[in-house]
Protein backbone atom coordinates (compact mmCIF):
# COMPACT_ATOMS: atom_id res chain seq x y z
CA UNK A 1 0.00 0.00 0.00
CA UNK A 2 1.51 3.17 -0.97
CA UNK A 3 1.41 6.06 1.78
CA UNK A 4 -0.55 9.52 1.72
CA UNK A 5 0.73 11.37 -0.74
CA UNK A 6 -0.11 15.08 0.00
CA UNK A 7 1.30 16.44 -3.29
CA UNK A 8 0.31 13.57 -5.39
CA UNK A 9 -2.38 15.65 -7.75
CA UNK A 10 0.66 18.45 -8.17
CA UNK A 11 3.62 15.86 -8.56
CA UNK A 12 1.46 14.56 -11.31
CA UNK A 13 0.57 18.06 -12.98
CA UNK A 14 4.37 18.30 -13.51
CA UNK A 15 4.98 15.01 -14.73
CA UNK A 16 2.06 15.09 -17.14
CA UNK A 17 3.21 18.81 -17.59
CA UNK A 18 6.89 17.22 -19.19
CA UNK A 19 5.29 14.53 -21.21
CA UNK A 20 3.02 16.49 -23.31
CA UNK A 21 5.75 19.00 -24.31
CA UNK A 22 8.39 16.63 -25.17
CA UNK A 23 5.82 13.80 -26.54
CA UNK A 24 2.53 15.47 -27.36
CA UNK A 25 -0.64 15.42 -25.45
CA UNK A 26 -1.97 12.43 -27.76
CA UNK A 27 1.13 10.39 -27.33
CA UNK A 28 1.50 9.97 -23.99
CA UNK A 29 -0.41 7.81 -21.92
CA UNK A 30 -1.69 7.56 -17.57
CA UNK A 31 1.03 5.14 -17.19
CA UNK A 32 4.00 6.79 -18.14
CA UNK A 33 2.60 9.92 -16.09
CA UNK A 34 2.44 8.08 -12.98
CA UNK A 35 5.37 6.45 -13.66
CA UNK A 36 7.59 9.58 -14.31
CA UNK A 37 5.86 11.08 -11.23
CA UNK A 38 7.31 8.06 -9.28
CA UNK A 39 3.41 7.02 -8.47
CA UNK A 40 0.91 4.94 -9.23
CA UNK A 41 -2.05 4.35 -12.04
CA UNK A 42 -4.57 3.95 -9.06
CA UNK A 43 -3.04 6.99 -7.24
CA UNK A 44 -3.23 8.43 -10.71
CA UNK A 45 -6.94 7.79 -10.56
CA UNK A 46 -7.58 9.04 -7.18
CA UNK A 47 -7.49 12.50 -8.47
CA UNK A 48 -8.00 12.38 -12.45
CA UNK A 49 -10.85 10.85 -14.20
CA UNK A 50 -8.71 11.10 -17.47
CA UNK A 51 -5.41 12.69 -18.69
CA UNK A 52 -7.21 15.71 -20.19
CA UNK A 53 -8.22 16.64 -16.69
CA UNK A 54 -5.10 16.92 -15.48
CA UNK A 55 -4.47 20.22 -17.40
CA UNK A 56 -8.13 21.90 -15.45
CA UNK A 57 -7.41 20.56 -12.09
CA UNK A 58 -7.89 24.17 -10.90
CA UNK A 59 -10.73 25.01 -12.40
CA UNK A 60 -12.98 24.27 -9.86
CA UNK A 61 -10.95 26.23 -7.21
CA UNK A 62 -10.13 29.10 -9.13
CA UNK A 63 -14.06 29.36 -10.02
CA UNK A 64 -14.43 29.61 -6.42
CA UNK A 65 -11.71 31.43 -4.97
CA UNK A 66 -12.92 34.32 -7.71
CA UNK A 67 -16.95 34.33 -6.68
CA UNK A 68 -16.16 33.82 -2.96
CA UNK A 69 -13.71 36.80 -3.21
CA UNK A 70 -16.61 39.11 -5.17
CA UNK A 71 -18.99 37.89 -2.61
CA UNK A 72 -16.65 39.42 -0.06
CA UNK A 73 -15.62 42.66 -1.97
CA UNK A 74 -16.83 46.43 -1.03
CA UNK A 75 -20.97 47.41 -1.90
CA UNK A 76 -19.30 50.38 -3.48
CA UNK A 77 -17.28 49.30 -6.01
CA UNK A 78 -18.71 49.57 -9.33
CA UNK A 79 -19.53 45.89 -10.77
CA UNK A 80 -16.37 45.77 -13.00
CA UNK A 81 -13.92 47.10 -10.42
CA UNK A 82 -15.22 44.68 -8.00
CA UNK A 83 -14.77 41.46 -10.38
CA UNK A 84 -11.51 42.81 -11.44
CA UNK A 85 -10.61 43.10 -7.74
CA UNK A 86 -11.22 39.59 -7.03
CA UNK A 87 -9.71 38.68 -10.29
CA UNK A 88 -6.40 40.17 -8.90
CA UNK A 89 -6.30 39.29 -4.96
CA UNK A 90 -6.64 35.43 -6.52
CA UNK A 91 -4.35 35.77 -9.45
CA UNK A 92 -2.00 37.08 -6.13
CA UNK A 93 -2.71 34.41 -4.01
CA UNK A 94 -3.39 31.38 -5.96
CA UNK A 95 -1.75 32.24 -10.15
CA UNK A 96 1.54 34.20 -9.27
CA UNK A 97 3.02 30.86 -7.97
CA UNK A 98 1.85 29.07 -11.06
CA UNK A 99 3.34 30.73 -13.62
CA UNK A 100 5.89 28.11 -15.29
CA UNK A 101 3.44 25.67 -14.99
CA UNK A 102 1.01 27.95 -16.53
CA UNK A 103 3.25 28.55 -19.86
CA UNK A 104 3.77 24.91 -20.10
CA UNK A 105 -0.41 24.11 -19.91
CA UNK A 106 -1.00 27.07 -22.45
CA UNK A 107 1.56 25.68 -24.55
CA UNK A 108 -0.47 22.52 -24.68
CA UNK A 109 -3.93 23.27 -24.65
CA UNK A 110 -2.67 25.78 -27.91
CA UNK A 111 -1.74 22.69 -29.56
CA UNK A 112 -5.03 20.82 -29.21
CA UNK A 113 -8.06 22.13 -31.03
CA UNK A 114 -10.09 19.84 -28.87
CA UNK A 115 -8.41 21.10 -25.37
CA UNK A 116 -8.30 24.55 -26.66
CA UNK A 117 -12.55 24.18 -26.96
CA UNK A 118 -12.53 22.09 -23.31
CA UNK A 119 -10.72 25.23 -21.74
CA UNK A 120 -13.09 27.95 -23.85
CA UNK A 121 -16.15 25.59 -22.27
CA UNK A 122 -14.68 26.43 -18.60
CA UNK A 123 -14.08 29.83 -19.29
CA UNK A 124 -17.73 29.98 -20.18
CA UNK A 125 -18.69 28.34 -17.09
CA UNK A 126 -16.62 30.38 -15.27
CA UNK A 127 -18.14 33.65 -17.17
CA UNK A 128 -21.70 32.35 -15.82
CA UNK A 129 -20.38 32.00 -12.22
CA UNK A 130 -19.27 35.45 -12.02
CA UNK A 131 -22.62 36.61 -13.24
CA UNK A 132 -24.40 35.05 -10.64
CA UNK A 133 -22.13 36.64 -8.16
CA UNK A 134 -22.78 39.89 -9.59
CA UNK A 135 -26.79 38.89 -9.56
CA UNK A 136 -26.71 37.98 -6.00
CA UNK A 137 -24.62 41.50 -5.59
CA UNK A 138 -27.83 43.23 -6.75
CA UNK A 139 -27.27 43.44 -10.89
CA UNK A 140 -29.53 43.01 -13.30
CA UNK A 141 -28.86 39.94 -15.59
CA UNK A 142 -28.04 41.37 -18.79
CA UNK A 143 -25.54 43.90 -16.98
CA UNK A 144 -24.40 40.87 -14.93
CA UNK A 145 -23.18 38.65 -18.18
CA UNK A 146 -21.83 41.55 -19.89
CA UNK A 147 -19.66 42.60 -17.16
CA UNK A 148 -18.50 39.00 -16.57
CA UNK A 149 -18.13 38.46 -19.82
CA UNK A 150 -15.95 41.83 -19.83
CA UNK A 151 -13.83 40.95 -16.82
CA UNK A 152 -12.83 37.50 -18.13
CA UNK A 153 -12.07 39.33 -21.39
CA UNK A 154 -9.02 41.18 -19.40
CA UNK A 155 -8.18 38.44 -17.41
CA UNK A 156 -7.72 36.20 -20.75
CA UNK A 157 -5.92 39.20 -22.45
CA UNK A 158 -3.77 39.48 -19.39
CA UNK A 159 -2.93 35.70 -19.22
CA UNK A 160 -1.87 35.94 -22.96
CA UNK A 161 0.95 38.74 -21.92
CA UNK A 162 1.56 36.89 -18.74
CA UNK A 163 2.99 33.66 -19.94
CA UNK A 164 4.91 35.40 -23.06
CA UNK A 165 8.48 34.38 -22.91
CA UNK A 166 10.63 37.06 -20.81
CA UNK A 167 7.29 38.58 -19.39
CA UNK A 168 7.71 39.75 -15.92
CA UNK A 169 5.07 41.49 -15.07
CA UNK A 170 2.64 40.48 -12.28
CA UNK A 171 -0.70 38.90 -13.55
CA UNK A 172 -2.63 41.49 -11.48
CA UNK A 173 -0.53 44.70 -13.04
CA UNK A 174 -1.57 43.32 -16.30
CA UNK A 175 -5.14 42.75 -15.81
CA UNK A 176 -4.90 46.43 -14.70
CA UNK A 177 -3.35 47.34 -18.08
CA UNK A 178 -6.18 45.15 -19.83
CA UNK A 179 -8.69 46.49 -17.91
CA UNK A 180 -7.31 50.43 -18.87
CA UNK A 181 -6.68 48.78 -22.67
CA UNK A 182 -10.59 47.79 -22.45
CA UNK A 183 -11.42 51.59 -21.60
CA UNK A 184 -9.83 52.88 -24.08
CA UNK A 185 -11.07 50.77 -26.57
CA UNK A 186 -14.76 50.70 -25.84
CA UNK A 187 -14.74 54.44 -24.71
CA UNK A 188 -13.84 55.91 -28.19
CA UNK A 189 -17.56 56.98 -29.38
CA UNK B 1 -28.36 10.10 -60.77
CA UNK B 2 -29.99 12.52 -58.89
CA UNK B 3 -30.29 16.13 -60.21
CA UNK B 4 -28.34 19.17 -59.00
CA UNK B 5 -30.31 20.09 -56.16
CA UNK B 6 -29.27 23.97 -55.60
CA UNK B 7 -30.92 24.23 -52.07
CA UNK B 8 -29.68 21.10 -50.66
CA UNK B 9 -27.35 21.81 -48.29
CA UNK B 10 -30.37 24.20 -46.71
CA UNK B 11 -33.00 21.51 -46.97
CA UNK B 12 -30.10 19.27 -44.92
CA UNK B 13 -30.00 21.88 -42.28
CA UNK B 14 -33.70 22.24 -41.97
CA UNK B 15 -34.14 18.74 -41.70
CA UNK B 16 -31.36 18.14 -38.90
CA UNK B 17 -32.93 20.95 -37.25
CA UNK B 18 -35.81 19.51 -37.02
CA UNK B 19 -34.65 15.79 -36.03
CA UNK B 20 -32.02 17.09 -33.81
CA UNK B 21 -34.84 19.13 -31.35
CA UNK B 22 -37.28 16.05 -31.52
CA UNK B 23 -34.84 13.47 -30.75
CA UNK B 24 -31.34 15.17 -29.72
CA UNK B 25 -28.37 15.51 -31.82
CA UNK B 26 -27.01 12.03 -30.50
CA UNK B 27 -29.55 10.05 -31.34
CA UNK B 28 -29.84 11.68 -34.71
CA UNK B 29 -28.43 9.54 -37.89
CA UNK B 30 -27.17 11.33 -41.24
CA UNK B 31 -29.85 8.26 -43.28
CA UNK B 32 -32.62 10.14 -41.54
CA UNK B 33 -31.23 13.25 -41.91
CA UNK B 34 -31.22 13.02 -45.59
CA UNK B 35 -34.31 10.92 -45.65
CA UNK B 36 -36.46 13.78 -44.14
CA UNK B 37 -34.76 15.71 -46.34
CA UNK B 38 -35.72 13.53 -49.43
CA UNK B 39 -32.09 13.02 -50.64
CA UNK B 40 -29.60 10.81 -50.62
CA UNK B 41 -26.87 10.14 -48.12
CA UNK B 42 -24.33 10.62 -51.00
CA UNK B 43 -25.66 14.46 -51.57
CA UNK B 44 -25.09 14.78 -47.62
CA UNK B 45 -21.54 13.91 -47.72
CA UNK B 46 -21.14 16.36 -50.95
CA UNK B 47 -22.11 19.20 -48.47
CA UNK B 48 -20.84 18.21 -44.58
CA UNK B 49 -18.10 16.04 -43.01
CA UNK B 50 -20.54 14.87 -40.71
CA UNK B 51 -23.51 15.99 -39.02
CA UNK B 52 -22.16 18.09 -36.59
CA UNK B 53 -20.97 19.94 -39.56
CA UNK B 54 -24.79 21.01 -40.21
CA UNK B 55 -24.50 23.19 -37.31
CA UNK B 56 -21.67 25.14 -38.31
CA UNK B 57 -22.51 25.20 -42.27
CA UNK B 58 -22.89 29.39 -41.90
CA UNK B 59 -19.33 30.23 -39.98
CA UNK B 60 -16.87 30.38 -42.79
CA UNK B 61 -19.06 32.56 -44.93
CA UNK B 62 -20.17 35.03 -41.93
CA UNK B 63 -16.22 35.05 -41.24
CA UNK B 64 -15.51 36.23 -44.61
CA UNK B 65 -18.22 38.58 -45.05
CA UNK B 66 -17.34 40.17 -41.70
CA UNK B 67 -13.56 40.41 -42.40
CA UNK B 68 -14.39 41.99 -45.87
CA UNK B 69 -16.86 44.41 -44.82
CA UNK B 70 -14.45 45.61 -41.88
CA UNK B 71 -12.09 45.91 -44.60
CA UNK B 72 -14.69 47.80 -46.88
CA UNK B 73 -15.30 50.64 -43.73
CA UNK B 74 -14.36 54.02 -43.88
CA UNK B 75 -10.90 54.56 -42.08
CA UNK B 76 -12.42 57.11 -39.65
CA UNK B 77 -14.32 55.07 -37.44
CA UNK B 78 -12.66 54.15 -34.54
CA UNK B 79 -11.96 50.42 -34.26
CA UNK B 80 -14.70 49.04 -32.46
CA UNK B 81 -17.18 51.21 -34.29
CA UNK B 82 -15.63 49.92 -37.17
CA UNK B 83 -16.33 45.86 -36.21
CA UNK B 84 -20.04 46.54 -35.02
CA UNK B 85 -20.80 48.32 -37.63
CA UNK B 86 -19.23 45.44 -40.46
CA UNK B 87 -21.15 42.81 -37.68
CA UNK B 88 -24.56 44.98 -38.30
CA UNK B 89 -24.19 45.08 -42.33
CA UNK B 90 -23.75 41.31 -42.44
CA UNK B 91 -26.48 40.32 -39.52
CA UNK B 92 -28.92 42.44 -41.84
CA UNK B 93 -27.85 40.33 -45.23
CA UNK B 94 -27.45 37.04 -44.14
CA UNK B 95 -28.42 36.60 -40.38
CA UNK B 96 -32.37 38.56 -39.83
CA UNK B 97 -33.91 35.97 -42.38
CA UNK B 98 -32.27 32.58 -40.24
CA UNK B 99 -34.05 33.73 -37.07
CA UNK B 100 -35.87 30.59 -36.34
CA UNK B 101 -32.85 28.47 -37.68
CA UNK B 102 -30.80 30.42 -35.36
CA UNK B 103 -33.10 29.97 -32.10
CA UNK B 104 -33.15 26.30 -33.56
CA UNK B 105 -29.57 25.87 -33.82
CA UNK B 106 -28.91 27.58 -29.99
CA UNK B 107 -31.13 25.24 -28.04
CA UNK B 108 -29.56 22.45 -29.80
CA UNK B 109 -25.91 23.31 -29.06
CA UNK B 110 -26.92 24.55 -25.93
CA UNK B 111 -28.10 21.32 -24.77
CA UNK B 112 -24.56 19.37 -25.79
CA UNK B 113 -20.96 20.07 -24.44
CA UNK B 114 -19.14 19.25 -27.12
CA UNK B 115 -21.31 21.34 -29.42
CA UNK B 116 -21.06 24.32 -27.24
CA UNK B 117 -17.43 23.95 -27.07
CA UNK B 118 -17.24 23.68 -30.94
CA UNK B 119 -19.21 26.94 -31.11
CA UNK B 120 -17.14 28.48 -28.67
CA UNK B 121 -13.71 27.31 -30.59
CA UNK B 122 -15.95 28.91 -33.70
CA UNK B 123 -15.63 32.35 -32.08
CA UNK B 124 -12.22 32.35 -30.78
CA UNK B 125 -11.11 31.76 -34.50
CA UNK B 126 -13.64 34.40 -35.49
CA UNK B 127 -12.30 37.13 -33.35
CA UNK B 128 -8.40 35.80 -34.51
CA UNK B 129 -9.88 36.98 -37.84
CA UNK B 130 -11.34 40.11 -36.77
CA UNK B 131 -8.19 41.05 -34.98
CA UNK B 132 -6.20 40.33 -38.21
CA UNK B 133 -8.76 42.44 -40.23
CA UNK B 134 -8.11 45.33 -37.42
CA UNK B 135 -4.39 44.76 -37.67
CA UNK B 136 -4.00 45.24 -41.57
CA UNK B 137 -6.22 48.83 -41.05
CA UNK B 138 -3.22 50.12 -38.86
CA UNK B 139 -4.37 48.48 -34.89
CA UNK B 140 -1.27 47.46 -33.21
CA UNK B 141 -2.11 43.63 -31.85
CA UNK B 142 -2.75 44.29 -28.55
CA UNK B 143 -5.38 46.57 -29.16
CA UNK B 144 -6.71 44.88 -31.95
CA UNK B 145 -7.18 41.68 -30.39
CA UNK B 146 -8.82 43.32 -27.52
CA UNK B 147 -11.01 45.50 -29.64
CA UNK B 148 -12.45 42.15 -31.79
CA UNK B 149 -13.06 40.54 -28.36
CA UNK B 150 -14.80 43.55 -27.35
CA UNK B 151 -17.12 43.34 -30.61
CA UNK B 152 -17.31 39.82 -29.94
CA UNK B 153 -19.01 40.05 -26.65
CA UNK B 154 -21.43 42.44 -27.75
CA UNK B 155 -22.51 39.99 -30.64
CA UNK B 156 -22.76 37.36 -28.17
CA UNK B 157 -25.25 39.54 -25.85
CA UNK B 158 -27.07 40.64 -28.54
CA UNK B 159 -27.41 36.85 -30.23
CA UNK B 160 -28.86 35.47 -26.60
CA UNK B 161 -31.46 38.13 -27.19
CA UNK B 162 -32.02 37.89 -30.34
CA UNK B 163 -32.72 34.35 -30.25
CA UNK B 164 -35.36 34.48 -27.22
CA UNK B 165 -38.84 33.94 -26.98
CA UNK B 166 -40.69 36.65 -28.61
CA UNK B 167 -38.29 38.83 -28.80
CA UNK B 168 -39.06 41.03 -32.65
CA UNK B 169 -36.01 43.50 -32.44
CA UNK B 170 -33.74 43.26 -35.49
CA UNK B 171 -29.92 41.71 -34.39
CA UNK B 172 -28.38 44.54 -35.55
CA UNK B 173 -30.16 46.92 -33.21
CA UNK B 174 -29.75 44.24 -30.33
CA UNK B 175 -25.97 44.80 -31.54
CA UNK B 176 -26.16 48.85 -30.89
CA UNK B 177 -27.89 48.14 -27.82
CA UNK B 178 -24.68 45.59 -26.62
CA UNK B 179 -23.06 48.43 -27.23
CA UNK B 180 -24.14 50.52 -25.01
CA UNK B 181 -24.17 48.17 -22.45
CA UNK B 182 -20.60 47.37 -22.64
CA UNK B 183 -19.81 51.11 -23.24
CA UNK B 184 -21.69 51.77 -19.63
CA UNK B 185 -20.54 48.33 -17.76
CA UNK B 186 -16.75 49.34 -18.63
CA UNK B 187 -17.28 53.35 -18.70
CA UNK B 188 -17.94 52.78 -14.92
CA UNK B 189 -14.48 53.37 -12.97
Amino acid sequence: MPRWKPDAAERLETAALELFGEQGFERTTIAEIAARAGLTQRTFFNHFADKREVLFRMGADLQRAIVTEIGAGSDDLPALDAVVRAMGVVADEMLEVRRDTAKRRYSVIAANQELLERELGKNAALTEAIADALHSRGCDPESAFITAAAAMLAQQTALRTWTRPGETRTLRDLLQQAVRALRTTVGTS
